[in-house]
């Protein structure tokens, strides 16, 4: 049986992301995962445990930035999708309660950063690495690096607040 | 006769990029232009003359986030293909050269901040304002506003990098 991702926990109503929901035929359908658990007292919060998540895409080749390297925008929707994705489910983590149950606990993106640092290749499947850094009542700051062929292409960090009300 | 955009200018050999190139049959196609001068005094390269550009972008109905609103890979990705295409119009001005005249100038992005500071609406055209803070060396600095319907619903932040030879 597949393991279930983050986003398949989303409800069908806020399931059309082009990034990453389950219900829009265009989009990327990005998927995210806990990740194994890393040893204590490497950040993370409260410093007792540390949350990471994982999840793996094949750009396709039109996603190209300069020939042979990954689509800049790409990168960026990726770690922007799999932060809000992460945050969700680190905020169900941190109230007891299994993810995707009622009410939907769902994020949006208050703030994304993202450093370049190297091109990255086209070609291999990409993997990007999230570390919650924070979940603070309606917040969660998630940071993340994006990995082709094991080396760290861009680092990223995202602010991700709850769903307002106006946009459910 | 239809304005020659930025990336009109981009050599056939690195105008592939998802966002921006003109040979990429699946891009967005971003095209972006020199403002209408600003005021002096408001900032901008040596507070003498304020460098902006803008671009019109129509989104496509998949480019959703939550239901009625506009996808925030696709707000970061216009705010960056726009930023390092009024960088590589910006180098070309500050050396006294004709926009696309050889040997190319073409910058990608070293850094990427976007601020979502309200959910942009899904239907109107989306303006992208860029503002040149800074051109040094290969280095250009570009602040932006995304605005729909008149009303600011993102900002954003690129610091961009005269194009490596290693991608070239």
């Amino acid at each position: 049986m597949e393991e279930k991702a983050f986003q398949d926990s989303y409800p069908d109503d806020v399931a059309w992301c082009f990034g990453c929901g389950h219900k829009n035929p265009h989009g990327h359908h990005i998927r995210s995962f806990w990740d194994a658990p890393r040893p204590p007292g490497r950040g993370g919060v409260g410093d007792e445990e540390v949350w990471t998540s994982v999840c793996h895409f094949q750009p396709e080749m039109h996603h190209t930035a300069m020939p042979g390297f990954v689509y800049g925008g790409l990168i960026a929707s990726l770690i922007d999708c799999h932060s809000t994705g992460t945050a969700a489910a680190a905020a169900y983590r941190s109230r007891g309660r299994e993810l995707g149950s009622e009410p939907a606990l769902r994020f949006v993106t208050a703030s994304l950063h993202v450093d370049y640092l190297r091109p990255t290749p086209l070609g291999p499947v990409l993997e990007v690495r999230g570390r919650v850094e924070e979940v603070k009542g309606r917040k969660v700051v998630v940071n993340s690096e994006l990995l082709a062929d094991g080396v760290v292409c861009a680092k990223g960090r995202v602010v991700a607040v709850e769903l307002p009300d106006g946009m459910k």
